[in-house]
């Protein structure tokens, strides 16, 4: 073959070698990947039938469950990130014309809306400002209203730093027949979550907050009332890749012998199935207080540097990512830029309603120590006194 | 807080080791993972918008553009597995009632036409039976009858073993004003493609085949054509997670500030940033004439074994993916599941149309050399002493 047949050169920065810097992630995520998990995620391959996968995959659900405190038999991992399992409960759940009412406090509110109506979902909103939560009774103004099918909540608003309070939700949202939905990407591992008594019917997670585990995975689950609700669709769920009856049939949890689906990102399976052993091993209760604990060290150690916590309410603080003001005289980017170029530290901005006013500090799984706190909050410090500049 | 708390105790399969063996993965993919491409998988993370990060992915972009022939500024890489990008080409690419017709001769077209009409298209098939493919003018006789905005075709046809000749086709299909939507799955990288030449308007491809990058990531690329189609559209896509509007921002292609869509899977990027590197070193060319070499090879010593090619016509054989029929007095079951009992090696059954009737052989990428062929050749004249039953 002459080489006159190739048009597009091969690309020069693609020949040089790959180099990643070393970064403390301490955003609102991805955190950091223990060494073990890393590893998994560098094995070789194996086959996405092979009986070994098989079996990791039953020990993804069982932690899956674990984690998520379940004895749901759907419940497996998507192959995707977060936002793809957030597009896999909707998409599931949902009909063209059914009616979700969606709590909106931050962005993933937000989001949630934008994609039930891209699946010809009946949206209506229930609205607070960034930094609030929704009470039982907000909720329930909600569902009397608006006759729902489906609930959306947000546990771990990550754009705000809000843990949303599940108490009593669940069985609110079947009084009035309809399903509780909760994103708990931010929040799992990091506070206490009951699916089942709880009677959450839907919950999701990412893999790359508190699991520590490189984005590409997602847990989900299912309760008995939710997967009803799949049984009983009159269409098709508009994605083949998310469709969770084939889902459930490659992850074993039909009782059918396993059909291949699609090919399953092996190795992001690996890496997830070593994040829920560590948590399994460090226990989950071991964790939740971990989080507290650190983040409360930090919240104290913003208001002795004089900053301004964003979430007044202590009880409704997210222990994995805290938001705090912008202070007076300083431009948000200066200081993220300021830590990564002399700290090695990644802290973010805010996101949607919170843009601009924030920035989000987040601890979660292995990167929530006592150390890490200390270093944030002495870089911050540094930052503070390096990054002022006159009222712009 | 009381242990009491949780009712789900940690799963105990879980809590030990991952044991992952060593198998030489000769079936239709995933294929194995140079040590290279391992090790870039398990690198430490970085955040989804960090500088670092975008350049990798401007690299990845351009080693796509590379490896598709393209100039396409509209090209980058699904956050899913391939059948995810089927998935993305189509959702971008319709909307409800419009026509799609899809060529149908083994488990791809299904898909795709499966996908399509959970879409809301109206979907036409072409049909020809497994292991044959579709001239210019079967194409123009579909084209003709039922005026389609858009034709599917699969390149690389894994479950049969068939390479479709692409030529002259995207020519017809805008002389028909059509899009020329292509599935190159299988075949990326081992078999001639030139997106830009042959007037592609939609081509993607998985990362796991003759890449060699664990699955999880997927390249895409749309022409001008295509994109003025994406513009044109009077509704959204029915999934945010792949509107390639977002996706076009956030992989930088739109002249846009990047904005923040979804936290992408930073480890898989990373492996397919490589995979990509090493086929932008050993070079398109080299790279198809080593398949088609090794693949040329696998079927004259299949030839001497005594056993049937599937694909009878050698100009359509696909040269990652060969198909044998499964010689009489033999189960499928017994060979493959010898070959990993006694030789730590995968080959596989049909698929779809082609189940219990073929074997297929995968040589891609790295596994593509002949020594591959010599091992796999031997195991199989094991398997055919040691597998024989009476008919059943």
């Amino acid at each position: 073959m002459a080489t006159s047949l190739l048009r597009v050169p091969p690309p020069q920065g693609l020949l040089r070698p790959l180099v990643v810097p070393e970064r403390l992630l301490l955003g609102p995520g991805p955190s950091n990947v223990p060494r073990r998990i890393q590893a998994a995620g560098g094995q070789q391959l194996l086959g996405h039938m092979h009986p070994e996968v098989l079996q990791m995959m039953d020990e993804i659900k069982a932690g899956i469950q674990y984690a998520f405190q379940t004895q749901n038999q759907l419940t497996l991992a998507i192959s995707g990130t977060g936002h793809c399992a957030m597009e896999a409960a909707l998409l599931n759940l949902l009909e063209h014309g059914d009616t979700i009412l969606v709590a909106i406090n931050g962005i993933w509110g937000q989001r949630a809306a934008d994609i039930a109506r891209r699946l010809g979902a009946n949206v209506c909103e229930l609205l607070k400002p960034a930094g609030e939560y929704f009470t039982p009774r907000d909720i329930e103004k909600g569902l009397v209203q608006h006759k729902p099918s489906v609930l959306f909540i947000t546990h771990g608003e990550s754009s705000t730093g809000v843990l949303q309070p599940l108490e009593g939700l669940g069985e609110l949202c079947h009084r009035h027949g309809c399903l509780l939905l909760v994103d708990a990407v931010a929040s799992l591992g990091g506070a206490p979550i009951f699916m089942d008594q709880q009677e959450i019917d839907v919950l999701y997670s990412g893999s790359q907050k508190v699991l520590n585990v490189p984005p590409g995975s997602a847990p989900i689950s299912f309760s008995e009332r939710a997967r009803e609700k799949l049984l009983r669709r009159k269409t098709k769920p508009q994605s083949f890749y998310l469709d969770m009856g084939w889902l459930a049939n490659y992850w074993g949890c039909d009782g059918e012998p396993r059909r291949y689906h699609h090919t399953a990102p092996i190795n992001s399976f690996f890496s997830l199935r070593e994040g829920l052993a560590m948590l399994a091993e460090i226990g989950l209760e071991r964790s939740w207080e971990q989080h507290q604990a650190n983040c409360a060290r930090l919240c104290q150690g913003l208001l002795n540097l004089g900053l301004e916590l964003f979430v007044k309410e202590e009880k409704v603080r997210l222990p994995t990512i805290t938001t705090v003001r912008v202070p007076e005289g300083y431009n948000w980017k200066d200081i993220t830029a300021f830590l990564v170029d002399n700290h090695a530290m990644e802290i973010a901005g805010g996101l949607g309603p919170t843009v601009g006013k924030v920035l989000r500090i987040g601890l979660m799984g292995c990167n929530s120590t006592s150390e890490n706190v200390n270093r944030v909050l002495g870089a911050l410090r540094d930052a503070l006194g390096s990054c002022h500049r006159s009222r712009l």
